[in-house]
């Protein structure tokens, strides 16, 4: 199948565009590599030395699997865009090309207005140049289980069928995103349901939950395939900054009470999940939902894993719960369906103690790259970022 | 009360703005005149010959009102609308300043990236502005009955109570919007909604139906404070084009089986429905939505309507379906609430004989001005438009 991946520079876009590849998938990468430039504008960095797409596409290479074609480019551009889809005619695209960092959406207006235009532009452009030059592609969109936020209801894939007043319909979840970046991500579900509608394109919506986890098998195979990982307070999230501070003996930060729940996933079942997406086009005019994560744990839950396993591997851990950055229900009732792709075929590779001790281990081995300054959340949902806390900002507007 | 009326050189900001001023309200307003600007690009104009700014706000003094005041600036602007806010200290800011034409949106690629950043990053600015600068101020924002699409249930204003499996949540309304234009008001009521659940501020989102009529009170005093009224296949909405129809000669143009309904208020109805939100805002921290309208009707009934006052006032009038250049239901349930103006106090100005009488008589006194060849849609939403029936369109993309 010819494949174009938007945003595989990416965490889960370089490993899904590997594991595609290695199954014979005729795979181009598009990537403006910003999310390289977003690192240097906060100054972070990844756990793990990444290399440049140049190395990474070489060392591919060199294990004797089927090259992967690369154009840098932002899909914002249009143009750019099109001819991508013109030359590579994909059978499928799948849109990685996101800013996926909610505290990075709240720092201030200027990163709300670049996370909304990346996002939703991109994706408003993805949806045009396929009704132009790809209509009968198959779109596999990233979006998050944070779009519904935490309903006092069972979350269902995406539509949910609603008795009111002696009348039925099925309509849209009710949405409740909780940033700007999760606005953006809202927003584009909407545009692609539009354009399922009114155009027919088929499309899937992978309703992403929380990745963890630092090798898929075949970023694995090489120095120069090894994947990002993230801890830093802005892009890292909660299991990978535990596994971090466990091995780094730094207390664990749990945001306030930590009974936010939330689902979660191995990245080597999103390498998965996007494979049986691929594998399973949805049918032309068809928007299709799939809630993606195997499992759902309390952040404090999450923590006291880590801490029980960080144990066992002789380290001093201990949790700590700091004020909590975000606005978000530190209590609240979580159940969400996820049958769609299990239907589908995946056997979820859940969260063992193995598990969390080899990502323990894979942050000590780099052990000598964190930077302890970049572990607490600095961004505040509310109140504006404090200059003197940030680096990384010199905006005269932020005070 | 210190009033910023975003966008009101436009059709419901300009009656807005005299109405409060008369009112003796303190009102600013700033527009970038991008409106008039649209017309030149699509090569259309209002049915009535509108003022500049200057010439309207001249005229209004001369009456003997409030002066009002004029920032020439675009909200899309961070540094403009930021300073706009520290200077006129708002009590309130009323958000009109958006593209607010469906098939505007729809013509092409360009059209609905120019709708989408117009309308959410201005959104997205005024809600960053007035954290940092103006967070007790109420935000009163004109969004759509067309957010909601046409649902088999009964529409409720913004959220509705769902039962679910034994569990029970009030969510959200479920949103089907039908065009890039209704797709952005739909993201912009997500983003305010976060803007009051996290920073606390007081916003209403008012859910217009369509607007007809051509005076208000104020309008009416003055030939320089003329309202805009379009008629043109991309601005021109159903009531009034039929009005302009019947008023010419030409047939009225049902798009398609005619069976769509929607809902439809008087701008004499908008002005005061303004004016009743700001008398009672938001408390802070709550998202209150309002659907703003006053009467259902078939666009084949509203098409009857006029055919009847036409012949009462001696005019040839005819209907003609013509292909439906929309993609929507032309049969289909539709019930909406609209108790909560109607609470406070909001008494409709209903669409009898004389106002459609009224409207024609309107038309016929500026039949000069017509130009028949913007009448017909040209905009569909499948299909790309074709340049030859665009003299308003030179991008090399629209083949």
């Amino acid at each position: 199948m010819r494949i174009l991946i938007i945003g595989g520079d990416g965490y889960c876009g370089w490993a899904s565009a590997l594991h595609l590849a290695a199954r014979n998938h005729d795979v181009t990468i598009l990537d403006s590599l910003v999310r390289r430039r977003w690192d240097c504008e906060l100054g972070v960095s990844t756990l793990t030395p990444i290399h440049s797409m140049t190395e990474r596409l070489e060392a591919w290479e060199r294990q004797g699997e089927r090259p992967i074609r690369f154009i840098e480019a932002d899909a914002a551009d249009y143009a750019a865009l099109c001819d991508a889809i013109v030359t590579t005619q994909p059978e499928a695209i799948v849109n990685f090309g996101q800013q996926r960092s909610a505290p990075y959406s709240m720092i201030d207006r200027d990163h709300a207005a670049a996370t909304m235009i990346n996002n939703s532009l991109c994706n408003l452009n993805v949806l045009w140049a396929m009704r132009e030059f790809a209509p009968g592609a198959h779109l596999v969109k990233l979006g998050t289980m944070g779009e519904y936020g935490t309903p006092n209801i069972e979350i269902e894939e995406g539509f949910i069928t609603i008795e009111h007043k002696g009348r039925r319909d099925t309509l849209p979840f009710p949405k409740q995103p909780g940033s700007f970046y999760h606005l953006s991500k809202v927003a584009d579900s909407d545009q692609i349901y539009f354009a399922t509608r009114v155009w027919g394109l088929r499309a899937t919506d992978l309703n992403q939950g929380v990745v963890y986890g630092v090798h898929t098998e075949e970023t694995a195979r090489a120095p120069e395939l090894i994947n990002r990982f993230d801890y830093d307070g802005v892009f890292g999230t909660a299991l990978n900054r535990f596994c971090v501070q466990a091995a780094l003996g730094h207390p664990l930060t749990v945001y306030g009470r930590g009974g936010q729940t939330r689902a979660f996933l191995n990245i080597t079942d999103t390498v998965r999940c996007i494979e049986l997406a691929l594998q399973s086009p949805a049918p032309a005019g068809k928007f299709r939902v799939f809630n993606q994560f195997t499992q759902t744990f309390s952040v404090l839950n999450l923590a006291r894993h880590v801490e029980r396993v960080g144990k066992m591997l002789g380290l001093r851990v201990r949790i700590d719960h700091v004020e909590n950055p975000r606005v978000e229900r530190e209590t609240h009732f979580y159940s969400s369906l996820n049958t769609n792709l299990l239907a589908l075929g995946l056997e979820p590779v859940l969260l063992t103690d193995e598990v969390v001790a080899s990502m323990i281990e894979s942050a000590r081995t780099f052990r000598s790259r964190i930077d302890r300054a970049q572990i607490m959340p600095k961004v505040r949902w509310k109140g504006l970022v404090r200059r003197s806390e940030l680096g990384f900002l010199d905006s005269e507007r932020v005070g």
